[in-house]
């Protein structure tokens, strides 16, 4: 599982609260213990919190990378946000996110080839957020094609077949497990597939049993990535107990130290 | 989820004393914790624990019978341990177990069928446990084709294609998530697929884990039963809400009081 750490967002108030100030303790304090807890990628998202989004990406790389060597996912739906973040970024990256629209894809992927970063592409086009298995496959198939034409290193694309909250639409996840399973051959070698699984239980009041359910399900079908709240432990757990029954750790005992 | 509660075991030491002293007390306790819980079926297994078994079986199956109406699963290797428990039992039955052996299928299905009863079929042959996904789902296909032969009612057909602790072969629960997604396309109507789940974690040290973890994957597969601790509310928990999940119940803010 390449876990994205979810929590370095100015959509919370106290990271809000940081970038505001500028005060780099909560940001430091929330890398080290998200890279202790299993992080792959810290993703990296100012919010509305600061004036100069630029500057504040910036900021925060700079003040992750002094503490930890955690690789960054920038977070941004703004492009000269993204590239504020790459100018500072030292280690491997992660794009997140671009629309799996021809003409985005166009200018993402090139972008991302020369910075040697990977790429999260969103099965969203014109049309808006498709609600069935069929669309979601075929802009998924869109974005590895234009992935090839571009010469684009495939184990490098992360699809996100965008997860909706349980409580908008109940037919969804059986629509995902579905979507993950096909993904799986949409090339050789395939692409990652991720999710952003907070939202999955946005609203709703088992939000810790409802994630960690619906990812280990979500293993079993295919799902290889998740921007993820890495600091709960039982969705760690979880996740690592999914993966070794999948034989993808080999169990031991004490498998869940092992594997840590 | 057709759980069957797996507590009123011989194997287990209380429930051993208390058929050795034929003190009901013990076992009217767990019939009636087990049946709150939500076990549709109380599975009912001597064990070793009685000179006759088929005497122990029926005073078991009367002493439940006093105190809650949950269906019973006559557990036992024995034929006519199966008989002297068919004899007594009220209600709604099901027999666990009998090979995928033609000439076993056609003793037991004839006896289910006049009893009423559901029937659980091990994918079990002369040549032993099979290891691999090819051999189990033919012997489910041996099974689909006896029922069919005999005209008994595949919906109480269960295929127990046999769970293996982890820590014996790490590849079996890849194939079985394989078998669960084949047997439900052997017949239309499929039969359900059981599973002996506690076996899963025979051995380890994270049994709660492996097990509600291993549970929510298979429900993904196709799962529908299993023989399973009812009493351990995170397992509940979690297969509750792996069916909201697959849309099987309907999802509210307290879905797990309203499923339950």
């Amino acid at each position: 599982m390449i876990a994205i750490a979810e929590r370095i967002n100015g959509m919370f108030s106290d990271v809000k609260r940081a970038i505001k100030k500028k005060d780099p303790s909560i940001i430091c304090d929330l890398a080290i213990k998200q890279t202790e807890a299993g992080a792959k990628f810290l993703d990296v998202n100012v919010g509305t919190a600061a004036a100069d989004q630029c500057d504040a990406m910036q900021w925060l790389i700079s003040v992750i990378q002094e503490v930890v060597k955690t690789p960054i996912c920038i977070d941004s739906q703004k492009l000269d946000v993204v590239k504020a973040g790459l100018e500072v970024v030292k280690s491997e990256v992660l794009i997140n996110s671009c629309k799996g629209e021809p003409e985005e894809l166009d200018v993402y992927l090139p972008l991302a080839k020369k910075h040697n970063a990977s790429l999260i592409c969103l099965t969203i086009n014109k049309q808006g957020v498709p609600q069935d298995v069929h669309a979601r496959v075929e802009i998924a198939a869109t974005i590895a094609a234009k992935a090839m034409e571009h010469d684009f290193d495939m184990t490098k694309i992360f699809i996100d077949p965008i997860l909706l909250p349980i409580n908008v639409d109940q037919k969804q996840p059986r629509y995902l497990f579905e979507v993950f399973n096909q993904v799986k051959y949409i090339s050789d070698p395939p692409p990652h597939i991720v999710v952003g699984l907070s939202n999955f239980s946005q609203g709703t009041k088992e939000r810790s049993l409802l994630n960690r359910t619906f990812l280990t399900m979500a293993i079993a079908a295919g799902l290889d990535s998740a921007v993820m709240d890495v600091l709960d432990k039982d969705l760690m757990d979880a996740t690592i107990c999914a993966e070794v029954i999948l034989n993808k750790h080999i169990y031991s005992d004490l498998f869940l130290k092992a594997v840590r």
